[in-house]
């Protein structure tokens, strides 16, 4: 087993990481850039590094972090989410140095990462693709012929783009032509690559992902899926285990189609397969060579400690769990809170915490880095807590996100909690219909009234004490 | 199903009731006497009314609850444990009135709380009961008869006793002789009667304890058993679930036992049959006729509400589930953290809390009423949160408990969290192998070292300041 891990990331997921850590009796190392001087991951872990002034240099320098963990005697490095999680540069350079690197080898993280080979991987193997380029685009008029031939509307992509950027629709000819250069444009600038292919259109499908298992003796499991269809422009809002919209049947069919994608590229640790439904049809939309934001409510369905498993994989040891050995029980929801204003086309809201309390009781999970008197620096991620609830039937989980957001205080910041009580109260939402169109298509969701807090001032002032002292 | 029910109760257990309320849709009413003023339950339930200044009379008042409760439109009293939970007349008044009263039958709970009549209707069904008295003792010449005919170490218990009070051991006819009359003294003084009633000792047992769920229509279910045998002078500490010492068979015995008691005295609601096992033997110890503290960790493993469940047979609906429907998976464990000095002979600490944080991340569960600044009373228990962490494997939630203690943060005061850690370090408590003994066998596990907190001042005004402004 794993003796030491740095852990190259920061925010809730370094706090999940550490607590994996400590769970296996495995020495944590954090770091840090000095706006996250107090953040709670630097607070929990047995060691913490600053690595400069810059707030974000030091989490995107594979080279530093690498030489770090070396210096400090780890024999890991964990990346979380974001960041370096999906760079096939740290993965290179651990495999270089002798460190494990908690994810699959480079050059998997490097196809996968590259749209087209991806897409060709999973055609070979004999995993459904949308409709569209094999290979990247040469030139526009390559682009408007291809989509002559699937119909429009199409989604012109950039091939190393990720996260939902770098994609645009095109719904007529004229509309690509527009769009072609700027997808190149913007790919360029964002991913240092110009390159682009083009796919069909899945017009309002439902977004199924599959969480997968990879040890290094060659053994894949699939832990079943997450319906992520609550989503606002390709952001994750809301998401939920099992899908309350697939029979028996399909989530053993695409729990399959998983498996075979992980062990078509040879795939080791926890991954993640996003796939696209639209009516009976099922298409490959990209594997997610990391843990996602999303994994807590796979861990709450199955039991299964995802983060601990990746650590026991890195450490050479073979899955815990058989594909029959897994089941799923219950339901779960994730609620993403973010410091952002829905009312106010969710800009976001940074800004001092004066008041946090978490929710509890039964069914309850919450994984955050903040606490009360914590600063959220504007230089990061909005996502400040993620909320997770479970209970054994759809009708009581629903019950029980009500219940969850109602119990929570985090006053300072403007969330998106009370919009997602909006979203718990809609006819379809509790009757487990909906697709990615849901939130674009309930706009008058946005139209509730927030309540203001009376005694801001000296909760600030308490907090601002609070958060300077203790820990 | 009920609309709104009062909560004639304080503290973490109120909290669970308030959640339990709103996931059903129901109103919920607190009650509070004024040392309470800034409890946790006052805070979040629909409404609260104070019963004065006293600290306990308005909690131990039956008229005038029932009375609160129907001049608020109340159809239903829930009584959480303690105060008036296993109080007769309070569910006899509720039932004069019609309010439901969340709890069996008046007539059960005098019954089951009358020791050796408990003990007599358990006979008479065929539950196991220990050797020893059949009805009350006359005198104590028959005590002394008794024990030379069942052999000593005896157990002198108070016949109306409850909750390890009341109960003295007796090894030799001299202490018996001691014991008698200070037992009956102490009955009368405590519980209103002076009748008591002699047992065989079992040496150093296991505590094993069914929950029961039996409904208005005669379906009575089990949802298996918790383990709670470390526990100090009587009173529970760390409560487990599964036992980790329990055959299949064992368990499917002792299930059928407990339904076969609840069924005998026609029982309603949730309850809890305790039993003491000493090898193969198993004997029927007592009935807790209402929910219990650890009813968290069934729920952990059963995935049910069983508050919920509560108030769904107190509607008069029937139960959810039908035996065959109810599995459990993994281990669940319940750190009772207490206000207490382990290290100064479990000395109540109340104060107020300069700093908490909850612990939180996979498998984690708190339930509680404190905050930060909320200053703990001296009138009322001294358990100030219920730490539940659950796991798939009894290694794996040892090493979450652990994790989950050190995880949390709780200032101003001085709890029992630090010798749980050292009991879970204990080689035979990691090899499931404990009895009744185990926390006085060793006495060793309280030479640990504390950590005391640096800024304890700034702390404690940023508490104070917070305590009575926001929410």
């Amino acid at each position: 087993m794993l003796k030491k891990v740095l852990i190259a990331n920061r925010g809730e997921i370094a706090v999940r990481i550490v607590r994996a850590c400590a769970e296996l009796g495995i020495r944590s190392v954090a770091i840090y850039t000095e706006p996250d001087r107090y953040g709670l991951h630097v607070k929990r872990a047995d060691e913490a590094y600053s690595l400069g002034e810059d707030p974000l240099a030091g989490y995107l320098d594979p080279a530093r972090i690498v030489s770090l963990a070396l210096e400090t005697g780890c024999d890991a490095i964990h990346p979380g989410y974001g960041f370096l999680s999906e760079n096939d540069r740290i993965a290179q350079l651990c495999e270089q140095r002798g460190l494990a690197f908690v994810g699959p080898k480079s050059s998997v993280i490097l196809k996968m990462g590259d749209k087209t080979q991806a897409r060709d991987s999973m055609r070979a193997a004999g995993v459904p693709v949308t409709p569209g380029s094999e290979g990247n685009l040469e030139n526009q008029d390559e682009a408007l012929q291809l989509a002559d031939e699937i119909g429009y509307p199409v989604m012109l992509k950039a091939t190393s783009g990720g996260g939902g950027r770098g994609i645009r629709r095109c719904d007529t000819p004229e509309e690509l032509k527009n769009q072609y250069p700027r997808v190149i444009s913007e790919a360029t600038k964002a991913f240092g690559s110009a390159e682009v292919f083009l796919e069909k259109c899945i017009v309002n499908p439902r977004h199924i992902e599959m969480q997968v298992l990879a040890d290094s003796q060659g053994n894949a499991i699939h832990l079943f899926e997450r319906d992520c269809s609550i989503q606002r422009r390709n952001q994750k809002l809301i998401e939920i285990a099992p899908s309350p919209q697939l029979t028996p049947e399909q989530r053993q069919y695409i729990g399959g189609l998983a498996v075979k994608a992980a062990e078509a590229v040879g795939y080791e640790n926890a991954g993640t397969v996003e796939f696209l439904l639209s009516g009976n049809e099922v298409y490959f939309m990209e594997m997610n060579t990391r843990v996602q934001v999303e994994h807590t409510i796979t861990e709450a369905i199955t039991g299964i400690d995802i983060v601990q498993e990746q650590l026991r994989i890195a450490s050479g040891l073979p899955l815990s769990y058989r594909q029959e050995d897994v089941s799923f029980r219950g339901y779960a929801l994730q609620f993403r809170i973010n410091a952002e204003d829905p009312k106010n086309d969710f800009l976001p809201s940074f800004g001092r915490i004066t008041h946090y309390y978490a929710p509890g009781g039964p069914g309850v999970r919450v994984d955050t880095a903040i606490y009360t008197g914590y600063e959220i620096p504007p230089y990061y991620d909005s996502m400040c807590l993620k909320l997770v609830v479970w209970a054994l039937t759809w009708d009581e989980v629903i019950a029980r996100g009500k219940r969850a957001l109602d119990d929570m205080r985090l006053h300072g910041i403007t969330t998106t909690a009370s919009y997602y009580q909006q979203i718990l109260e809609h006819p379809d939402f509790r009757a487990g219909r909906f697709n990615t169109s849901f939130v674009p298509d309930h706009p008058e969701l946005l139209n509730y009234s927030t309540k203001r807090h009376p005694s801001a001032v000296a909760l600030a002032i308490a907090a601002t004490i609070a958060a300077h002292t203790g820990w």
